[in-house]
C-alpha cells in the first residue's frame, strides 16, 4: 500500500494555482493580472479505481466539495463511513467543486488515494490522476501551495530620510512581519531590490501603508531592502518563502569568482522556482513560456526536479480551445511544445506526454491554422512576433519564427510517436518547411540567414542564425560558416538581452567556442556580482553606473534584479564544461565530454534523473569521472571510455 | 444615462450559477451532482467602453476581484477614485477572478456600467457584456442569485408516529425554519411532496437531522409537507423562494375544472422557473435540455420572460470544446439548437444569437463529427439515444433522431443567416437528409415512419411520426395520413410519459384535433388535480391508487410531484384554443386563430413580447379579440380580419 495523498484531475491543480499566482503581481499600488487568457479547472470530475481488500475495511472519501461515491454499484455520500467486505471492489467518486477544484482523499487499510487512480471530467478518456506527496494528510488543502518558510532577520538597519532601512543581506521573497506597531499611526513599508529603490517611495514599484493594528503580516513580495517609516518603529523581520528543491549540482574552478557566480545563479534560479518557473520575483512575477524554456534547461543542471517542469508546462498550456498564443507570443507557443518534448527526452516520462498530448496537439493545430499562404508563421491579429527585444526586420515573415516552427514540428513528430501515433506527417511537414526556409532565407554568399526575404532589406541579425546552430537546422559545415560570418562578426548587431545571449553562448559552446562563454560569464555575470548583486539581473549594461542599472521599461526601478534567465551559467558550465548530456531518452545513455576551456582545473557535479549524479574533476593532466547511474560514456579528444556506475574512472593525458 | 448595474462577460453568470444549482440536489442524505460535464466561467476578462463626460467626473471601478483600469492609456487600480476631465474618453478594465467570475460596477455622473459595455476574455471578439437590472447597487453580489422570499406558515399540524406533520397547503420550495429548538436534542426533519413521504423517514428522498442550536435555517428544498420529530417541538415555518415572474396570461372556459388545471399548471411552471428551467423541484433539480425545451414553449404562453430562456440556453450550452452531448443525450443537443432558434423567432433578439453563435456552431460541428457513414445520427461511445422512455426499436439509427437532426440543420441555417452568414449549406444538408430519411424510413403502405430500417423489425412507434407533423417534415396530406394510421391507431403503442404526450397533443392540435387535447387535459391533468395535486406530476398512471402514484425509478417516492413538463396545457390552450402564434420574427406579425373545440365559451390572455398581450373571448356566436400591439390578424374559419392595436374587434357568426 502506498502513502495516501490528495488526488485531483490531472492539470486542475496547476490551472488553479496559475490563476492564484498570476493574480499576485502589483506595481505602484495597482494589481496587475496578465494580459493573456487563463484557463480554469474543470468543475466536476469522476475518480475511479478497482481495488482488492484482503479483509473487511471501512473508509471515508474525504473532499471539501459535494459529491457521491459508488462502491460496487451502490451509492454513498462523500465524507461518511463506507464498509466493504474482503474481495475485489470497484469505486468511483463524482465531485462537483464550486470553487477550487475537485479533489478527494482516502486512507484506509486496503484503499488509499494515490497515483494509481484515474479520473475523467465526466466525459472523455480517464487519465491517471494528479497527486503530490506533499499533500499526505486528510487536513491538507491542495488549494494552498506547499511552500516552506524560514525566518529571516535583517542584517543591518540604517536611518534614512524615508525611515529605517532594513537590509536582509540578499534578495529574497516572502512576507515582511511588523510587530509592536502603534495602531493609531500609519506604517509605510517601501520594498526595494536595491537600497535606492527602498528609499525612493515615489518610484519604488512595491510599497504599502498599513494602519490600525499592532501586528502585520504583509503580502509575499520580492526585496532585499525594506524601508519602514512610522512614528514608533515596529519590530521588523521577514520569512523566506520557497519551494524546497535540493541542489544536486556544483561547480568550481581555479578562478574563484566563477564559483561565486555559479552560487548566485543557483540562488537566482531557486528564487524563481516556485509554483512554476517565474521570469522574475519582483517583475513580472508571471510565467512566460520563453523564460520558462531556459529555466527548464538550467534547472536540469541544478536540481533536476521533474515536478516543477511539469507544473510549468501544464500551467502555460492551459486548455483548449486555443484562441490565442501562449502569453500572446507566437514563439512562446513553439517553445512550449519544444519544452514538452525536451522534458520527455530528459526524463523518459511517457505518461505525462500521453496525458497532455491532446492539449499540445490542439495548440499545434491552432498554430497550423494561422500559417500564411506560403506556409510560414506570420502575424495574425492578436499575435506578438517577439523572438527578442533587439532590432530586426519584422516587415514580413521572420526567419527565426520559421526555424523555431520547424523545430516545433519535429517535436510534434516525436511527441506523437511517444503516444504510439504516426509522427511521419509532422516530420514531412518539417522537412518541407526546412527546404523552403533554406531557399527563401539562406544567403550562401553572406554565410547566414536574413530576417526577412520579402522586404528587400536583406538584414542579417543573429537570432535565426543562432537557432540554426542550436537546433541542428544546418549541417556542421554551414554552422561553422555562420559562426565565422555572423556570430563572430562584430558588424552584426550584438545581442543585448541576457535571454538571447544565453542562446548565443549555447550555440558558441556547441560549436566548440567554449572560451567565449567562459569569458562572458566572468565579464557579464561577474560584472553584476562585482557590483554586489546577490541575484542575477534581468539586464546588465556595463556602461551604466549606480542606479542607472535599475531602470528599465521607462521605470526608474523597472529592471528586475532577480531574473530567472540569469541562471544560464548553470546550464553552460554543466552542459559544456563538465560536459554531461543525455544521448538517449531519460539519460538511459549519456555522454560526459569535459572541457576545461580557459580553466586550469575544474570540478563539479551534474544531476541525472532518478536521483543519480555525475561528478567530474579535470585539470591539464587528468580527468576523473564518477557516475552513480549506468549508461555513461566519457569522451575526451576523440577517445571514449564506458563509465561503470559507482566506479570512478580516471583518465590521464 | 441609464441605470448602473453589475456587468460581466456574457455567459459567465449563467455558467457560475449552473454549477451552484447543479450542486444542490440531494437524495437519501447524499449529494447528487449531475453525471455530465459542466463548464466554468472564464477567470479573466477585459471590459471596455468609449464615453463622453460633459464635465469633470470622478468614479470608482468596483469589483470584488483584483484588476486594473486603463483610462485614456493610463493605469489605475480598481476600487480607487479616478478623475477625468470633460471630453471623450476610453476605459478598459482587466479583472482576474480566483473564484466566482469577473464583474465590475461603475456609477458616476458620466459613466455607468450597463449593457453598452463590451468585454472579451483577454482574446477573441468583444461582445456586449452580461448585465441584469436586478444588480443595480454597488453592494449587490452577482454570485448570489436574486430570488424573492415570502414567509409561509403551515396550514395544519397533525401528530403522527414519526413526529408533527406540517402541511403547507401546497407544493413549495425554500428553506424551512426551526425556532425555539432544544440545542441538546436532535431534530429530525423529513420532507415530503406527499404526506406519505414526509411520514416515511426511511423512504423519503430528502431529510435532515440537526442538533446543537436553538434556531435553524435549513437548506432550500421542495416540499408540501414536513414531518418534524423532536423531544421539544420547535416552531416551524418556511420561506417560499422564487423568481418574481409576472403572469401575463390566463384561461377560463365553461368547464370550471379547466381553469383550476390551468392555474396549477402555471404554478408548476413557476416553481420550476428558477435560475434556469428545472425538470422538477425535488428531483432531479437539474437543467435538462429536453425538459427545458417544453418549458420555453409553455413559458411564452404564461409570463414570456426572455431572461430565463436566455439563461437556460447559455447554461445548457456551456463552452467549447464539446466532447459530450448536452446532458449526455444526442436529442438534447438538438433541442438546444432548435430552442435557440425558436427563442430568436419569438423575440427577435438578434444580439443574443450573435453572441452565442460560435458556441452553437461548435456544438453542431460536434454532432456533425459523430454522424455515421450513412450521414445519420448514431450512438457513439458516451452517447445516450433517448427520445423517450417508451419501448422503441433502437437496434440501429433511430428515425426520430434523424428528423430532429433535420430540424436542427434548418435551425442552424436560420441562426447562421441571423448572424449574416451563409445558411445555404445547412439547408442543403437538411434537404439531403430529408430525402434520405423518406427513402429509408417512410412506409407509404403503413402511413408512417418506422423506428429503424436496418433491423428488419419494421416497428412503427409514435415518436418519429409526431416529429414529422410537428416540424412540418411531411406534407399536410402525409401528415393527415400519419394521424389516421399512427396517432389515432390504438394498436400503435401509446405514449406513456407526459413529456412526449405533450408533443403528441401539439401534433394533434396542429392537425385540428383540438378535442383530443381538451379531453386529455381534463382526464390526465384533471386526474391529478382530482387526487388533490397542487402541482403537476412527472408521471400519472390513472390505474394506480394511493401512494402508488408516488413511486418511480424504483424508489417509493421517486416520482417528482412538481414537474415542469406538466405545464403543457398552458401552451396547448394558449397556442391552440386562444390560437395566438407569431407569423414572423419577434411577433412583428402574429395570428389569432381562436378555436373553442369542446368548450361552449372561453376567454383568456396570451402575452406578446415587449410587454404586449392579446385577449380573446369566444362563444358559439361571437369572438372578441384585443391586442395591445400591432401586427395581429384574426383568423376564423377561413376568414381574416386585421387587428388594430388597442382596439377590440368583435366578430359574430
Amino acid at each position: 500500500m502506498s502513502q495516501a495523498r490528495w488526488i485531483w484531475y490531472n492539470g486542475d491543480f496547476e490551472l488553479y494555482h496559475s490563476i492564484k499566482l498570476h493574480n499576485r503581481r502589483e506595481e505602484f499600488d495597482c494589481p496587475v493580472p496578465p494580459m493573456w487568457t487563463l484557463s480554469a479547472p474543470y468543475p466536476n470530475a469522476n475518480f475511479g479505481k478497482a481495488f482488492h481488500a484482503d479483509g473487511q475495511d471501512t473508509f471515508r472519501v474525504l473532499t471539501p466539495h459535494k459529491g457521491y461515491v459508488i462502491v460496487d454499484g451502490r451509492r454513498y455520500p462523500v465524507n461518511t463511513d463506507i464498509s466493504v467486505d474482503a474481495g475485489d471492489h470497484a469505486i468511483s467518486v463524482v465531485v462537483l467543486a464550486e470553487s477550487g477544484f475537485p479533489c478527494i482523499y482516502v486512507n484506509s487499510r486496503y484503499l488509499v488515494t494515490d497515483d494509481t487512480w484515474v479520473a475523467n471530467r465526466m466525459t472523455g478518456k480517464a487519465y491517471p490522476v494528479g497527486a503530490s506527496p506533499v499533500y499526505p494528510h486528510p487536513d491538507d488543502d491542495p488549494t494552498v501551495f506547499p511552500f516552506a518558510y524560514e525566518k529571516r532577520e535583517p542584517v543591518s538597519v540604517t536611518e534614512t530620510a524615508e525611515g529605517l532601512l532594513y537590509d536582509f543581506g540578499r534578495e529574497m521573497y516572502g512576507p515582511v512581519h511588523l510587530e509592536n506597531a502603534d495602531p493609531a499611526q500609519p506604517v509605510r513599508v517601501v520594498y526595494g531590490e536595491s537600497a535606492e529603490e527602498a528609499t525612493d517611495p515615489k518610484e519604488a514599484l512595491v510599497r504599502e501603508t498599513v494602519t490600525g493594528k499592532e501586528q502585520y503580516t504583509l503580502a509575499c513580495r520580492a526585496f532585499r531592502f525594506v524601508c519602514v517609516k512610522a512614528e514608533k518603529a515596529p519590530r521588523v523581520y521577514a520569512e523566506y518563502e520557497y519551494v524546497p528543491l535540493e541542489d544536486r549540482a556544483s561547480f568550481s574552478c581555479n578562478r574563484r569568482n566563477v564559483r561565486k557566480i555559479w552560487d548566485i545563479c543557483a540562488y537566482t534560479l531557486h528564487l524563481n522556482s516556485r509554483e512554476f518557473f517565474l521570469d522574475g520575483i519582483k517583475r513580472d512575477r508571471w510565467c512566460w513560456s520563453g523564460d520558462a524554456y531556459q529555466s527548464h534547461m538550467a534547472s536540469r543542471y541544478l536540481y533536476f526536479d521533474p515536478e516543477i517542469s511539469k507544473r510549468t508546462i501544464v500551467a502555460l498550456l492551459g486548455k483548449p480551445p486555443y484562441e490565442q498564443h501562449i502569453n500572446t507570443i507566437n514563439d512562446y507557443s513553439m517553445y512550449l511544445i519544444i519544452s514538452a518534448y525536451e522534458y520527455y527526452y530528459a526524463t523518459g516520462d511517457r505518461q505525462f506526454i500521453e496525458i497532455y498530448y491532446d492539449r499540445l496537439k490542439a495548440l499545434y493545430d491552432f498554430m497550423e491554422g494561422r500559417l500564411d499562404g506560403e506556409g510560414y508563421v506570420c502575424q495574425r491579429p492578436g499575435d506578438w512576433i517577439f523572438i527578442d527585444w533587439s532590432e530586426m526586420d519584422k516587415g514580413g515573415d521572420l526567419c527565426a519564427e520559421q526555424i523555431l516552427y520547424w523545430r516545433c514540428r519535429l517535436a510534434m513528430a516525436d511527441l506523437a510517436e511517444v503516444c504510439g501515433l504516426d509522427g511521419a506527417p509532422y516530420r514531412q511537414a518539417a522537412e518541407k518547411l526546412r527546404r523552403r526556409i533554406l531557399k527563401d532565407y539562406w544567403r550562401e554568399e553572406r554565410g547566414g540567414f536574413v530576417d526577412c526575404y520579402t522586404t528587400g532589406r536583406e538584414l542579417i541579425t543573429r537570432h535565426a542564425n543562432i537557432f540554426a546552430i542550436l537546433y541542428d537546422f544546418v549541417s556542421p559545415t554551414r554552422a561553422r560558416k555562420i559562426v565565422r560570418s555572423v556570430l563572430e562578426n562584430d558588424s552584426v548587431t550584438q545581442i543585448t538581452t541576457p535571454y538571447f545571449e544565453f542562446f548565443e553562448l549555447c550555440a558558441l559552446c556547441k560549436m566548440g567556442k567554449l572560451a567565449a562563454a567562459q569569458r562572458k560569464i566572468e565579464s557579464y555575470w561577474g560584472g553584476m556580482v562585482a557590483l554586489g548583486a546577490t541575484s542575477i539581473w534581468e539586464e546588465y549594461i556595463p556602461e551604466h553606473t549606480g542606479a542607472e542599472h535599475y531602470s528599465m521599461y521607462g521605470m526608474k526601478y523597472g529592471c528586475s534584479l532577480c531574473h530567472a534567465w540569469g541562471g544560464g551559467p548553470i546550464y553552460l558550465l554543466g552542459r559544456y564544461c563538465l560536459g554531461v548530456s543525455p544521448t538517449s531518452v531519460g539519460y538511459e545513455t549519456f555522454a560526459v565530454e569535459p572541457n576545461r576551456g580557459l580553466y586550469r582545473h575544474m570540478e563539479g557535479k551534474v544531476p541525472l534523473p532518478r536521483g543519480g549524479e555525475v561528478s567530474v574533476s579535470m585539470d591539464a593532466h587528468s580527468c576523473t569521472v564518477l557516475s552513480t547511474l549506468p549508461g555513461g560514456t566519457l569522451k575526451i579528444k576523440g577517445h571514449t571510455w564506458p563509465l561503470e556506475a559507482g566506479v570512478p574512472l580516471t583518465v590521464t593525458f
